[in-house]
């Protein structure tokens, strides 16, 4: 017997068919004598078709009575599949976020766990109950609804598992794990049996794709370890989990790319303290999300400063980076969009040489050109062209010998 | 500057445009000064929907899990209402039934109001919000979700008026009020300004359209006063309260009409101690509801019993009815449809003579015969055959003057 924390997204039970079917599925465990806690989502489309009503009513509807809207989502869902496990005979009782005594701070919409008080999901557990809870929400210390924004779901189920101290999470989508590469690019790529979290963090697109990165970093910290899978198959999924020895002996976990980027460089920048710094907080007060940053030994007194951005950001951040450019008294600057990143990530990188040797002659013999270079400890990126980057992908992949 | 409980029914707030104009109208009663509660229903058609989903997934879906689905009704108009309410620069704050201290009974999908503790709602009215309460929802002692079963939210209005002590509630609907008789049948019927509890309980058809019997009768225990009118004009509606000398002097106040009703006669009834009390206990197990009864005396030592019922029932009560007369020993029985009951209504019966008189005269003069003939303290009412209810309201509203 073993104490699961199982989580179904909003296409798992995005109609009265599939929430039967996710019903079969948590009967089969119940049979096999687990204790369960189940995190559901919204029926796919009705999140959204709430913040459309809500839109009618007032374009811009405030952050706490959208969480009273939205929060109903979910509420409807763990009371359909409570009524669904009821048919198979399994019994079940259903919590709202705030009966299952999740306690976030205010921050409406975008709401953090302060902890869980799991009282009422113990005694049902312990009569014998499947206990549904609902996931994304939970209530402020003054009783009101919150919710926990995008992924707030997954992070439910972590977080339930860590303070119910379960012996695995289950998280059910419907992918069926993390690949070495988005197989669509790559059709040789393999799916990644265990991964660890730092790897899954870094992973950035082939990670995103299956769960939030405050999903990751919540279940690191309180070391909750979860599977990803799909709940349309039984096959099993990713492990994501503390990092071991053996997994180093893996070189690469795999190769991600991210699509729709920016690239920005300002040329001539004067090259003393306070310079970089007012660039970078102006772009953040404007929303900007800044990823790589590169900068160059000076000549001359200036140097040249490289970063990235979001495609759909550069349109506002041209506006703040003219300013600047005239603030600082820098030559000029360039943006360039329809460039892409390719990331190796892996933390065998930390014990074994060459990858970066690897990887720049894999690109090169394929005749990509790269724009710029930066690594972390487990990760080594690259910035090429986005019209090379599904063969970039495919040809690094190769070359780490990923899909064999 | 006043305390008003308003409730608005799902049809005057079936849709954005609705609610918004909902919002119009709390809004200026806000900008009158007055200290406000808004209780609403959930959005007309929703509660249906959701039902649906129930039956799809589970036919029998058990009562708990319904009351946790159907209870987000409300609790997607509270916030809907509120988010319009912001868009007019009127301060206001959703709560459901369970946060506004609404603690019910266990009984899931018909639970009773034992009582409210209204802290939270008087908190927020303090700080000069206007509080919107979901309707027809609470929670019971053990903190599950309850609802109240149809008819809910105007308790849930009545019962708030009476645990804030305010002023007045408003209940808008998409009637204008109670009038002296159907408007459909009857084209002089008139809007009636003043009806006493104990009248409006009694008009059945007429009242009954407007609101349940369980909240009238909650009102009346609590001396709650409450105005029936419309959320589409400014018309002035029925005030519904304690009855006042004043009130006598009007004869009648209303002819109802009920259709779809059925008649048995059991013929040749024994007449000794038990024969009725175990024929209606066998009905009552059978879940019909028994209107009228009306037993003559008795003639050589039996008796004929007739009574009435819904039509719908009249299948099911057949079985019933043929077991008891085989059981009894009575002779036969006969049972027919399409038979009507008329009512006359008025506190005034008490102080004038002659209205029975009267009832009959109209009836007689119009030749339409009288089948059976029931009378309580403030009501009259005649069995006819179903046909001849229309003509037979119209010549009795006559009568009694109340067109004028």
């Amino acid at each position: 017997m073993s104490f699961l924390v199982q989580k179904y997204g909003g296409t798992s039970v995005g109609n009265p068919e599939r929430i039967r079917n996710v019903a079969n599925r948590v009967a089969e465990s119940h049979k096999a004598g687990h204790r369960l806690v189940i995190v559901v989502s919204a029926m796919s489309g009705v999140t959204d078709s709430l913040i459309k009503l809500a839109k009618e009513v007032n374009p811009e509807a405030t952050a706490r009575e959208v969480d009273v809207l939205v929060s109903t989502g979910e509420q409807q869902t763990i009371a359909l599949l409570a009524m669904a496990l009821h048919g198979l005979g399994v019994p079940a009782v259903s919590l709202t976020g705030a009966q299952a005594g999740i306690v976030t701070d205010r921050i409406h919409t975008k709401a953090k766990i302060l902890n869980i008080t799991p009282k009422k999901v113990f005694e049902h557990l312990d009569s014998g109950h499947v206990v549904i809870v609902a996931g994304f929400q939970g209530q402020n210390e003054d009783g009101h609804i919150t919710t926990l924004g995008r992924g707030g779901s997954d992070l439910t189920a972590i977080a339930m598992a860590a303070a119910l101290k379960a012996d695995t999470c289950e998280i059910y989508t419907d992918v069926d794990g993390v690949y070495t590469a988005d197989p669509r690019i790559v059709p040789n790529a393999k799916k990644i049996q265990e991964i660890s979290y730092d790897e899954m963090l870094e992973l950035a697109s082939l990670g995103a794709k299956v769960m939030q990165a405050r999903s990751v970093e919540f279940a690191k910290k309180f070391k909750v370890k979860f599977e990803v899978r799909s709940s349309f198959n039984h096959n099993p999924g990713t492990v994501i989990r503390e990092e071991h020895a053996a997994m180093e002996d893996v070189v690469l976990r795999g190769v991600s790319l991210e699509k729709n980027q920016a690239k920005v460089t300002i040329i001539g920048v004067p090259d003393k303290p306070g310079v970089a710094a007012g660039l970078f907080s102006a772009l953040a007060e404007a929303g900007t999300n800044v990823d790589m940053i590169v900068q160059n030994v000076s000549q001359d007194g200036t140097t040249d400063l490289t970063f990235t951005i979001n495609k759909d950001d550069l349109t506002a951040a041209r506006k703040v980076i003219e300013a600047q450019v005239a603030h600082t008294g820098a030559r000029s600057y360039t943006a360039q969009d329809g460039i892409g990143k390719l990331s190796v990530v892996g933390i065998g990188m930390r014990s074994h040489t060459g990858v970066a040797a690897t990887l720049f002659q894999a690109l090169a013999q394929a005749g990509i050109n790269i724009q710029m270079i930066s690594t972390s400890e487990i990760k080594i990126s690259v910035i090429i062209n986005e019209s090379e980057g599904p063969r970039a992908t495919q040809v690094v992949h190769d070359a780490f010998k990923l899909g064999t």
